[in-house]
């Protein structure tokens, strides 16, 4: 089991909104368990549970720990493919609609927080491709890979490590890019705002010292 | 249990580093469990298990659910306080010497990635309390609180909102302050870098599309 794993395909978030199917992947962080040791745990048939696996291993989230031969069975225990996920769009353009359909709802969410935004069809997919660029720049995967390799280095202090390390070792040149990637995906969701409301001010802008 | 909760005690940081506590809170995400439960689930005395609840509780990671009276005990059944800890620096100052000692280890680890540092004391106060703004600007941990409450929003899409609305709603001059803070934080790290080698180059900038 990996420290982080990077899930860029938005069928990952789908999957992920469901509770029952983040109850199984905490199970499977925390321990190895067959299909009917899971259906157990968390009170559910092994039919639902089979249901819930199968989406879960073509998506990367669990797989096969071992088979373990019982008599003439062959049974089989699962566990999570990593501790923490991280979730990006990604810049693949891989299930583009699907992509497109969450960030919309996710816009239209904003009225919630009472700030009001006119969803635009085209600003939609530019916003998912900043933001895919941003979460996946420098090649920050291949990074917390090595990372997620190292000995001696502790679970936090492999995540601190990556970021610290994904800072430092950006060219000037990347760095600048990087923060243009920043500047552009701002200008796009404020571009959203309705003009005759605006975001919900904070009431104050003092941080806590 | 919340979808998201920031934690910015480094003590925090420090009981997640060990491998039986993030099991514990895996186990608890999943479900509300007794500390016999959790016992007889990772194989371990209860004894064991008590010692690692009782530095779990007063860190806020883990939680009492509910007692139910079984005969003439109080059976006490305990859950996890979040599906997910973001973990932050914070700009308490609380803990100090802890965070220092944390950033000094990460510091000392880019070694291990072909990055050479020399770790200057002074820096690394510094370097914890630029990372603690960033992580912690614009009321970001109110807004968080606010999402996750809302309904109808699943556990991804709050993540998502959460997000979004943190750069929709920064004012021009607050985005201009968290840009300046990003600069700031490259070049303390930039200027622990020894001037003999330099940081690993990227082998190539070319991003997936």
């Amino acid at each position: 089991m990996k420290p982080v794993k990077m899930l860029t395909d938005p069928a990952a978030m789908e999957l992920l909104g469901d509770e029952t199917r983040r109850r199984i992947i905490y199970l499977l962080r925390a321990r190895e368990l067959t299909i009917s040791q899971m259906a157990e745990e968390l009170r559910m048939t092994p039919q639902a549970i089979y249901h819930h696996i199968k989406k879960l291993v073509p998506a990367e989230m669990v797989e096969v720990a071992r088979e373990e031969r019982v008599d003439n069975f062959i049974e089989t225990y699962y566990r999570a493919t990593a501790e923490v996920f991280s979730l990006s769009w990604g810049t693949s353009g891989k299930n583009q609609a699907q992509a497109e359909q969450r960030m919309r709802d996710t816009l239209l969410s904003l009225d919630k927080l009472a700030i009001r935004v006119r969803v635009e069809e085209d600003k939609v997919a530019q916003i998912i491709k900043t933001q895919g660029k941003i979460e996946t720049f420098g090649n920050k995967e291949d990074l917390e890979e090595k990372v997620s390799k190292l000995d001696g280095v502790d679970f936090i202090g492999k995540q601190e490590l990556a970021s610290v390390a994904f800072m430092i070792s950006l060219t000037d040149k990347q760095f600048q890019e990087w923060l243009e990637l920043q500047k552009e995906l701002r200008k796009l969701l404020r571009g959203l705002l309705t003009a005759t409301t605006g975001p919900e001010r904070q009431k104050s802008s003092a941080r806590k010292s």
